[in-house]
């Protein structure tokens, strides 16, 4: 069957949880994490190649020009990229590349790679979104009105995604989220080869007879 | 998430134990079997409204007029058809119905039930099923040739299919289709009042902030 690597881009609102999923999941199954680079500084604790490539702008704006991101875009004053080997790399090897990213970033992937698989992760209702972005404890209700926000725009971009996973328990998102990369791996779109190659064993096979 | 039933059609070769992975898949998980309508005789070890419904050419014909069949056929000179109101009643519960039936007559549930799921389950190679066809010890080698032919048109069938399960071990196959089942349920185009409800309550939410 498909022996092709699929890339896997994976957006959520925020506060969903999604980077702990998505930690649980690479660690959980066989995939290969795509890393961002980015030129804001690394936050205490975070290790360069772990949480970030950290570049300076110089480097970042020379990547740009060599063609090395699949995409890229300044927010503030930062830039943030996805580098191009590590996925072409990865996939032409046969591995599921997983790669975290924002909602505008994933629809210039899809662009690019049109067979790429897009999950988003969502909670189970409104109510228990809003408990999640109070519950974190470290912003005031106005970081939470502009988050609300936020979440209200992207429920628009729920639809450009091909399947929503909820993140209610954390083992059970991870494990749909590696049924929903399964079973995109039996779509008889991603297994042209294995029918023409049944067909042909099946022509040589008749004809021995 | 998706409220609605899923009407899941299973094809496949023959002698790849598609009715046996079917079987299992019922009684492992919590689906609903439509059973099919025949005029012909029930064999040895039968049993109606279990294998099939068994019909009078005249009942068949009847259920015929009265649009009762989802799709019908004629084969020498036996009717099968898709009894209508079991797979219609499970559908608005919410239950998930498999329907295991030819090549022939899933384009005809295609047509009319665009949202349905059509599973292909296939042997891991060429090799593989022809040892399968043998390995019956029923068949003469006519007969055998006969199903490779049938097989070797079906391999143009199998596009048409969403999905290729590969039946290799019962157990996997078994448990890849319901994965295949569960990955249809997150599609975002299958979670539309989903989106609707999560998309009103955040506005409700922050309209009340």
């Amino acid at each position: 069957m498909n022996k092709n690597g699929m890339l896997v881009v994976i957006s959520g609102f925020s506060g969903v949880g999604k980077g702990t999923a998505v930690k649980k999941l690479v660690e959980k199954y066989d995939y290969s994490l795509s890393v961002s680079a980015t030129t804001r500084a690394p936050r205490p604790g975070e290790v360069d190649g772990v949480d970030y490539h950290f570049k300076t702008v110089e480097e970042f704006e020379q990547l740009i020009d060599y063609n090395g991101f699949i995409e890229w875009a300044q927010y503030v004053e930062n830039y943030y990229g996805t580098p191009k080997k590590f996925v072409e790399d990865e996939l032409s090897k046969g591995k599921n590349v997983i790669l975290e990213i924002e909602v505008q970033g994933a629809m210039h992937i899809k662009e690019q790679y049109p067979d790429a698989v897009l999950i988003f992760i969502t909670a189970p209702d409104a109510a228990t979104l809003k408990e999640r972005l109070f519950g974190r404890g470290t912003e005031d209700e106005k970081v939470i009105a502009k988050r609300l926000k936020r979440a209200y725009e992207e429920t628009d971009d729920m639809s450009c995604y091909d399947y929503l996973v909820v993140n209610d328990d954390l083992d059970t998102c991870v494990d749909d989220i590696h049924s929903v990369i399964c079973a995109e791996n039996f779509k008889s779109s991603r297994n042209t080869d294995y029918m023409k190659n049944m067909k042909e064993e099946l022509a040589t096979i008749r004809s021995g007879m």
